[in-house]
């Protein structure tokens, strides 16, 4: 997930202490750097429209690690992680019509009301009732159970036989980089596609973007492990940008032309510049990164250059199709998939994630169980 | 016509002196600030596929000032300057198949080959033959007489009785204003648009966004005679920025939402702020201005708002919509014509037209014949 | 409303009784050609999702006629007529988040449940769980009280001061013009459009397609009377096929292109025949017309043609544009309404309205309160 | 090819006798069933937009065996045939300025003169100056030597090292079965899509439409053998119609809810009739097959889908793409080829392609050169 400043918005907080429904395991934020595996009530229904998951599977984000370094302010202190799982339904309430206890769910890092004005629109991430909530303003999905509000639209039923690792990835990475990068950057066959970043976002474009049959994608990193596992995964061609190099490079291997697509998957300055200075006259720099920071936009080039330049947070209007692509086999994400712990092991599986290119970590599983 | 700085193609150079085609009146770019109105050799047809065409109508443009003010370095000292223009087919070379001696014909500011791979998708703009060349690489239309390259999908048939004076406007700043500000900016019905800059272009944006119905166009400007121009031409809501709130005044008026598109036509980096702060979650910012630095684009906050940025040099490709529209009666564009004078009396034109402000000049139309 | 024979779902029917909420006047259907206005029991809340609406505006539509004739099997014996109001929240269920007692709302013809596939696609007309049920498989609008399920996504706020007479327009007619016509048929700047139908819902596509300023509007139909209404309305050309002859009519007056847009509004072979003869090569058919039987599609000339044939049941998607439009001044419908009652006078109302050709009738509103 | 009956064009007939440029062998119609490989007059350049083709690789169509039944009244007696082709420059008139004698270079079934309306509209297929005119109205592939008009935008340049077999099905195959079917149907991500119809134009949509990634392709033939090629060029489903079950048997395979494209790849009733019962609900059927009668439209069942009805000539204007998509291995059409002769053996060439069935022939290639 992508972290959105969006300000809290009206959702009656988790029971803090214990209740008669028991207790359970989840990862707890406790401010800047501090973290712990604790034992916290389980979740009930508020409202006629929550249902309650007993979460089977889920994964660790980029933006946990951002919370966790404190840079979230709006993320209260004593919140559980994540936002992206695979459960079962343990309880729905009674405004829950497509779903009922027993059913295999993929949950959306998106949650949306489906009623208001951007929701309507297709806008989801901007869901005036919802949005980017889980992990981030209520409690997330790194635990035993967790409640899901606004359940008939954040919920997808899964198809039996689903395998639940490439389901997880279906709740924020793969919509992200297909929705971010890809749509946005409207890649279609016989494009040339440039990623800046092969992080796990980055790869995202790259599996979905293959679901357009570009001609090229041309992956930059400076990581030659990352830039491995792009080609891997099918990339045409890597750059190594650790040289400083990879806009002459690009220029190159285009004839000067520039790129089609140019798809932003890191989030600051230098990443950017180099998106603006490959995308081809009549191309879309289609940016998913999340910045910190303004850039400098080389308007006195860019002007007459007929391009683009997009922004997104994922709406994850994407879902059904992408749990089509899977089912079909039309898209294959298990490679991203590097390390799995047991939910248990979540304190450890942080400790990975937080050393990924170390650990030549991309997305890490976490599932229920006793540990292994 | 906005300016791009392509690189000089390889166009033959008209004759500089005279010839047996006799001479005519021009007006010569004599270097930075300096201009006059020159005897020169007629233009001779020099590739099958030019056409001679005598002007009837002409205009001055903003970048013809920018020209005399030595700010296009690649437009050479001799030049006669000069892209928009309405005349009668003189000569036609043998490979004119679509038009002949004695047609009168709109001369687009684009210069288009139809064969190169830009002109194949529709970038004009970009054609590698031709693109914005009428003077700015080769002697333009502030003359008695111009030769026109590729002159097949250059010129346009004039149906009988088209008012050769709004003619003129669709050789360049109709068609910018609406593809470059409107249609980049997805205009529709419902929507809320608002332009900053309301000189000519932002004007012609304003008349062209109205063939989409766009519930609201809020224009902004520092000059109160501008504003009232535009309230005459279509404007919903005027606003004067001269307090610098703007941006304040527009979220006021949106109720907070901000606007689903916002045009800039101007091309400084202020305009731009105020464009890329007033635009709502899902909307466009379409640039149209001819920016000479850079802007800073707050990537910080925009990267989580689903909108767009757009760049555009005019491509052209809507005047036959457009010539069928004020035909039609649909757009009515007369308006922006505020001065009349006859092509013997171009260097007065030229000295309202740089004083556009003080003058309140829009577009000022010269015309051939004797001087009234 | 036009009428679709989806198999009656699943709604629990209205209280056939009295009840303690009081009773209403209502204009129910008692089998073809039977109709009174009837003492019904109020209708009352049965879904927490439902609203109770005090109608204070309604009308009449052709498809209420086409139930009469007993054409519509699937709708029982006994049922309120009417898919089309404006009125006020009487009461609101508990799962009603978007509206409250006392506020004046647009009820639109179409039931959305926003959960269900065909909502989430927008497809709002085939929703699982509504679509058109209003007058046709449930009590509707041609009463003092109407229950509406699934209020939040199938009612909208009418703002202050905002024309009852024209928001009831809104309900059905408009969009449907819209949707199925102008928007199906891809009308833009520029076109020539023919509507063949000039009837209230060709009307509502002539009125509609003036949003995006086609540079012709050829208005086709057998009765001088709605002719002289369509040039009323906006018409740039009107032509009476009275003698057979319309398609040669449009394509002289088209110097045999034919339209870039032809809009079927009467649901007959004849008319879909003149529609399919004046097509353009690259144009559209954008069908907006009831069929009772098929027609016989000429592929031996149409198969190279590059056209497309539409086809859609009204998904009241643009109703928050149109209300935009409206209020904005954009989109001026007050003239399709000839005729004014009281509810109480509904009887009348449908002899007038039945006879919509001599009566010279387009859109025939009832109010409620005592009959003048 | 498909067969479009479009009047004869002003096209200067080649000569008929034989010249100073020498001779060559060429596939010659002889009115309805009769063919002979003649010796003929080499073409010669007539326009200055022409250029001579020297032919290294050709193939047989199934509307060359159209116009041999004598189904095409248009195609004069003694027209050499065939309107694809693979060769080198041999001769390029003065305005032929993209290529030049020696250039390696595809042939497109369509001429398009690049400055027509249709042409700017991208609608190649209706070229006033061009269109399907090659084997049709003026002399054809099928043969030694070929003048191409309109050079410059009907042949494009072949990469080095591309597969000339597979250049052939660019010519028209591909770019029909992508545009025709595949484009106009919208095939996307996830979709379910059939095909009505597993010859060679049935079998280049299933080869594009992958480009795509649909989740289903479902192949529907009556001839087992086709359907047996269908599953080898990626087919996920095949459907024998032989015992007239096609529609049943969709619909069971989709639980009811019909097919996202339909695409008919034949041009008789019944075949258009599975088509229209088996598209869902907002869905498209796409024609690509060439109809001699009329259908019947079900429009008392479709007028309310919501569904589209599409049509298309070929405009190639893909073959940009497609020549990427096959150079980058995205798109593999080698298997569309069962059968090679040389150009000499054309005779027999007929003889297998005119009995596809039971030769079990898709394309059959021809090429340059001596008999083995």
């Amino acid at each position: 997930m992508k972290i959105d400043k969006k300000p809290v918005i009206n959702q009656t907080a988790d029971d803090a202490g214990t209740s008669g429904h028991g207790t359970m395991k989840a990862l707890v934020y406790h401010g800047a750097g501090k973290r712990s595996l604790d034992e916290r009530a389980r979740p009930t229904i508020h409202q006629p429209t929550d249902a309650i998951i007993r979460i089977t599977t889920s994964t660790i984000c980029g933006s946990d690690l951002h919370i966790l370094k404190g840079d979230v302010p709006e993320t209260p202190i004593g919140l559980i992680l994540g936002h992206e799982g695979v459960g079962i339904v343990e309880e729905a309430g009674p405004g829950v019509t497509q779903f009922q206890k027993g059913d295999k769910v993929l949950i959306s890092c998106i949650t949306s009301c489906a009623i208001c004005d951007f929701c309507l629109r297709g806008m989801r991430s901007h869901c005036l009732n919802g949005g980017w909530i889980l992990g981030h303003l209520i409690d997330g999905t790194q635990a035993e159970y967790v409640r899901i509000p606004h359940a008939n639209t954040s919920l997808y039923s899964l198809p039996e036989g689903f395998d639940e690792e490439v389901a997880v990835l279906l709740s924020d990475i793969l919509p992200t980089g297909l929705e971010c990068g890809v749509l946005n950057g409207r890649v279609k066959p016989g494009d040339t596609v440039a990623i800046v970043g092969a992080g796990p976002i980055g790869l995202a474009a790259l599996l979905t973007a293959q679901l357009f049959s570009p001609a090229e994608i041309l992956m930059i990193d400076l990581d030659p492990n990352r830039l491995e596992s792009a080609l891997a995964l099918g990339a045409t061609k890597v750059i190594d940008s650790g040289d400083g190099k990879a806009v002459e490079k690009v220029m190159a291997l285009t004839a000067g032309a520039g790129v089609d697509v140019a798809i932003e998957a890191v989030g600051t300055p230098p990443t950017f510049d180099i998106c603006q200075a490959i995308v081809a006259p009549g191309g879309v720099l289609a940016n998913i990164g999340v910045h910190g920071k303004p850039v400098q936009l080389q308007m006195e080039k860019l002007w007459s250059r007929n391009i683009s330049i997009t922004t997104r947070l994922v709406d994850t209007v994407t879902t059904p199709m992408l749990l089509k692509s899977v089912l079909s086999g039309r898209l294959d994400a298990k490679k991203l998939i590097t390390h799995r712990f047991k939910l248990s092991e979540t304190m450890a599986a942080y400790d990975v994630f937080a050393n990924a290119a170390k650990q030549r970590a991309l997305k890490v599983i976490l599932t229920s169980g006793p540990a292994a």
